[in-house]
């Protein structure tokens, strides 16, 4: 039976007839209240986009070429250029091996295509980037799900054991640097162990990549990608280092396999050139990228130490967390009897501040992470980090003191 | 065993082990070659593109808001705005009922995602679109084609006869105005015939109509979904009306029909606002719309009526063709031993012009239509179209009487 009124009459695929729209959507709209403090979202910061550097190379772009409008396959400059930026994360690939993408998302999806049958076994963390849940949902694979912790990150030895004792997935996903939502990095001799085990049982590696530029310590650990060109499918993006809504992104692949997968990007939405890449192209050419990660890299920095210093005031002893050397994120672990789905409805409703409950990233759907957090300090100005996390730690204080939350108001405004 | 040289090692999904780069991409490469006149392609004039008003709109969008760059859902504004276009087609919908694509072959996608299982069937013309074919590569559907024809299009006894006898198809894909490649209009009385059998068998129509917004004569029929709101999902796009790397097309569907829509967009890439739809938005937003349909019409009807003009002038009196009311194609239907492919190899070797052979369509990737051709009258300015089909008689003339064409130049170039 379906879960959307009106669509049984539709002969639509299987996953459709048992699509539920997620709880955590649902719960994530409460974040999306206005005056609510954000800590939610892994957005960038919004003052910090190069808002009138984009407004020209994209007005330049349109009038400098004539082919910037029509139809065409992705200019080879921008290949080139990635290409060049992929030195920055100890890759030497060429542009050959770039293939251009909507997103690191699309990256995924075209990854998932071109190596899940129906049927097929995808291996990730027990704690992910929950949009890999949506490109796999029309896919329906069974899950393999390796533990992972916000000290290491993935275990790699759990990883070895699953495919000794005859795992074949169709890939392995995973987010190295900067781990969404654990923040964790892998340490390098997991990188290099992990390469050689996929090796070794020839297993595709897909390293999302999407914070490995933004690092706040000295030079980050090369990419898997460094390590392996053959087994691993880097993904890149530019959305968390210039703007989301250019949807640019990237793979890098072993040139064999760039035939498959431009077939599977045709499969999506053609395989053309793009405004957005355009413009990208055209911000890279002006040599503006560096300056901008520096800026990135310096004020994130900031919010990253400001939050943690506000952790310490604001939460209580029990709450542990590490300080991220890369990405967007810290995981907050609080007292196990802590259900932060009803943390967050407390948070919204009586002090309006929002995080994302650790169990939005449990790849299984469960209930596992439910006692942690996410907090995002790239979105919200220091002032309401400081704020934010201030609000949050009482509320918190609150819920583990085991005080009612007030009731809630019904159109949710205060007065 | 793979088509691609060290595919084998990997265990990709089936699909890519028995891909082969199709042999009409390696054809359609003869007609890019410098200087060789193009009726190939169904590209739009670069000559016509508002570039100056892009620019513009490109960088408004950007500096005027500060969520233009950034994660967001599509804008109700852009939404609202489809909505009110769809007028002209004679469509009354709502701005819920519009979902936002990266152009009409991402929407084929989409609705392919949610209505065809693995080993699912489609239904579609036989001579048809052949991004259809890129759609379907890695879902490998059972193909159920129905004859078509230049003088009146979809064969629609023939899908009833199909559906009567038990066939079901996850949805009939068909393209009823401006037909690529049949220039053909579907006629009054066939559409509402058409769309009561879609509703009688419970079969989704996809209306593909990228070109109903190009029509040359009086008020054009309505589209399909005029006829019905719940069994058709339309189909449109910016590319061939505003600019192709605007990637900007949408859906529309009913209601119920939309979160799983959205939910396939996810797993494609997000359903994320663009900078190509931010652009679009604004252009709309300004008024632009209808003086440049106005425009592209005008001047499209007359490349038509020159390209007429000189097909009478230097075709054999064998070939047939009818002059297409909307859309950007002439179907030319030369006599049966025609082989098209060899005529465009001597076409572009030595009268330097290119068009796309029939049986580049064959849903069925046969050689059905080899004895036609597809010539683009919207991309060549004027005078190439006159060049360029006279050239073309020339060609045609020397393959009809059996004369060798002289030995292919190694580099493809002239002296």
């Amino acid at each position: 039976m379906s879960n959307i009124a009106g669509v049984e009459a539709f002969r639509a695929a299987e996953w459709v007839r048992s699509f539920r729209p997620s709880a955590i959507n649902e719960m994530l709209r409460l974040t999306a209240r206005p005056g609510v403090v954000s800590l939610a979202l892994g957005l960038p910061a919004p003052d910090l986009f190069p808002a009138e550097v984009l407004a020209d190379c994209a007005a330049r772009a349109i009038t400098d070429d004539p082919r910037a409008l029509q139809y065409g396959h992705p200019q080879p400059r921008v290949r080139a250029q990635i290409a060049e930026m992929m030195r920055q994360r100890g890759v030497e690939c060429r542009p050959e091996q770039v293939v251009m993408t909507s997103g690191a998302q699309q990256a995924l999806s075209i990854l998932a295509r071109v190596f899940l049958e129906p049927g097929g076994q995808v291996m990730a963390e027990r704690l992910t980037y929950n949009g890999l849940a949506c490109v796999l949902e029309p896919l329906r694979p069974e899950l393999l799900l390796v533990p992972t912790s916000r000290e290491h990150g993935i275990d790699v030895e759990a990883v070895e054991d699953a495919l000794a004792a005859g795992a074949a997935p169709a890939f392995l996903y995973v987010v190295p640097e900067g781990h969404n939502p654990l923040g964790v990095s892998l340490r390098e001799e997991s990188r290099a162990r992990l390469v050689q085990t996929a090796r070794r049982y020839g297993v595709p590696i897909v390293e999302d990549d999407a914070y490995g530029f933004l690092h706040y310590g000295g030079a980050p650990l090369p990419a898997l990608r460094a390590l392996d060109d053959r087994w691993v499918f880097y993904v890149g993006s530019f959305s968390k280092i210039l703007a989301p809504a250019s949807r640019v992104g990237w793979i890098v692949a072993p040139e064999e396999m760039v035939p498959a997968l431009l077939a599977a990007k045709d499969a999506c939405d053609l395989d053309m050139n793009t405004l957005g890449q355009r413009v990208v192209s055209a911000f890279l050419a002006g040599s503006h990228l560096d300056a901008h990660l520096a800026r990135l890299r310096a004020e994130y920095r900031a919010r990253r130490d400001l939050m943690d210093t506000c952790l310490r005031l604001h939460f209580p002893a029990e709450a542990r967390w590490r300080i991220p050397a890369s990405g967007l994120f810290f995981w907050v672990e609080l007292p196990p009897e802590v259900d932060c789905a009803a943390l967050l409805a407390r948070a919204v409703e009586t002090e309006r501040v929002a995080f994302v409950p650790g169990h939005a990233y449990a790849a299984d759907g469960s209930r596992y992470g439910s006692h942690c957090m996410r907090l995002n300090f790239s979105f919200s100005p220091p002032e309401e980090i400081e704020k934010g996390v201030a609000a949050l730690g009482r509320a918190l204080r609150a819920h583990l003191n085991g005080e009612a939350p007030p009731p809630a108001e019904p159109n949710g405004s205060g007065s």
